[in-house]
């Protein structure tokens, strides 16, 4: 099974990634502050889309840059492209090859912008347009649905903060990501029995916020190329903003909660999603009080900082949908209806 | 049925908004003119949120303005605000009184940026927080699921690019939505007839790109809210990297797909989806190819410029969302588990 093999690939892609790679994140960040930049205009689809949420997070927290998240269509049908002046545009793509991703790259360069491409094709149509290219090194992934370079895409982007942020403590934290993914990756017994009981799931939520925004998105993600569930994904806020009228008794809410300064505002609604209606809980945490709500626990280990938990609570995510798959029987490496590189325009 | 005439007010709503409000947006123009902007930071919550999509497009396509969407959680629980320098700072809110958007406009005040309040509240905290108030002007909206006040923000959004662009053509383009917004009002008996199928519809996805990107989400929103349906809205692009691989046989896709520039790519999509996967598909257009493939078609009228498109094509989707929730015997005016003021942070 690649998928399943690509996931327990990540201790090792990540440990090799932060070794060989810190000279090329420091050099990116060298280039970075040498100019003025207003803002990051960032172009992604899909799996590499939620890496891109990472950062929104990330570099708006530890390197106070606002983040815009490119409409390609604008780009390409429309032809009318914003005015990019001040902007650092980044494309974030596994393949490089996607022609909208592309699009926004080239133009970001004809506008006179620094360009960055984060992918694992330093060879791609994507990395050819960038000035700063940050090779993610994860070797071929096989399997339709991307694990190994989603992992490989957040550590990129911690990395580029760290040095961005000139703060060496940042770069000791980070280098314990590879163990702690694999303390995670210990519980795959427990998850595929776990998963068991999801045979018959056709639709759930998925929730997280802040930095976890973007596991929500992905786990969702991977729940929809792979098990086919409909799974839509929310901060815990925005889903507030309406959508919580749709949960009645038994609906199942997968939620993201690791300790840090969002915990409780997501304790608070998991514990009205389960008390007051009734829904069913599936929960990525390391605190007990959102972990004995649960019908299904996913207990991450103690003490990840919480810049970094998406490093970590992804992968329990990851294997609860690798084995999902195979409870509903379907095929983990080549989903239905999917090709590895999508080109879009 | 205090939903429905709501909807019904729209034609006046528009009508008023647009013959005492052209001062207010031309005044707005003048002082976002005279600042040296490089981007718009933007914050919203819900429908407002997809009012906030719609600026997205409109705005990149047609003032070259780039878009930050906020991170609200960065400047609540995080308390890490990115720096805003030469943004213009947005909030959109109906009430103007959730606590995170009020605090993005503080911080964009505090940072020494233009802000911009568009409210129908313009008492309200987040009014009393900018710089520039658009008050949309539509009267109180009783019913809990938004419709009068998100054409207003359309329009607001619309009256203030047509005023940035100094394009005077495009003010007398606008002037024709009230009438075609009437004419889809027309087809009430219609639509209500059309509901009765989907009684039984328990999810589905909204597809739509471009400036429809707006309608999608809003359309979503609306069946979530009121209708308790799992409706998950996408561009026809991110669709097809990964989630399309949810569609079987029978799977429902509503999709707004009107004349312009990206109607053949949603054509391609729509065919594809009616052919190759046996989708059920309703389809909001005016153009034939794409309400021939249709189970359930919705016509637009015909020549609406695209821009505009979004002002229109909502209107079947919220009678749709309307007539749905009586099919099903729910509430249109007080929908479970939420409040017409959602106090985030």
């Amino acid at each position: 099974m690649t998928l399943h093999d690509e996931i327990f690939e990540q201790p090792a892609c990540l440990r090799a990634l932060i070794h060989n790679q810190e000279g090329t994140a420091r050099r990116i960040a060298e280039v970075i502050r040498a100019r003025d930049i207003k803002y990051v205009f960032l172009a992604a689809r899909g799996t590499s889309d939620n890496a891109g949420r990472y950062a929104n997070y990330l570099w708006g927290a530890h390197n106070r840059l606002p983040m815009a998240l490119a409409t390609p269509s604008l780009f390409t049908y429309y032809q009318s492209p914003p005015a990019l002046k001040g902007a650092l545009v980044v494309g974030v793509s596994q393949s490089g090859k996607s022609p909208d991703i592309v699009s926004v790259m080239d133009e970001g360069r004809n506008q006179g912008c620094l360009t960055l491409a984060i992918t694992n094709a330093p060879q791609s149509p994507l990395a050819e347009h960038a000035d700063l290219v940050f090779d993610i090194q994860s070797g071929l992934e096989k399997a339709v649905a991307a694990t190994k370079t989603y992992t490989a895409q957040l550590m990129a982007i911690a990395m580029i903060s760290a040095a961005l942020a000139g703060d060496e403590s940042r770069w000791r934290e980070f280098e314990n990501v590879p163990a702690w993914v694999e303390q995670m990756l210990l519980q795959d017994d427990l998850i595929a029995r776990m998963a068991q009981r999801y045979r018959y799931m056709h639709l759930c939520v998925v929730l997280g916020r802040g930095f976890n925004y973007a596991t929500a998105f992905e786990w969702a993600l991977k729940l929809k190329e792979l098990t086919y569930v409909v799974a839509e994904p929310y901060s815990s806020a925005d889903f507030q903003h309406g959508p919580i009228a749709m949960i009645e008794g038994g609906f199942p809410v997968l939620a993201v909660a690791p300790s840090g300064l969002v915990f409780e505002t997501m304790l608070g609604m998991l514990t009205n999603l389960r008390h007051k209606h009734d829904a069913e809980l599936v929960v990525i945490s390391d605190d007990d009080r959102a972990l004995d709500l649960a019908q299904s626990p996913l207990r991450l280990p103690a003490g990840v900082p919480e810049w970094l938990t998406p490093l970590v609570s992804i992968v329990p995510a990851q294997l609860f949908a690798c084995h999902l798959t195979l409870a509903k029987g379907y095929d983990t490496d080549q989903p239905r209806g999917l090709d590895k590189v999508t080109r879009t325009r």
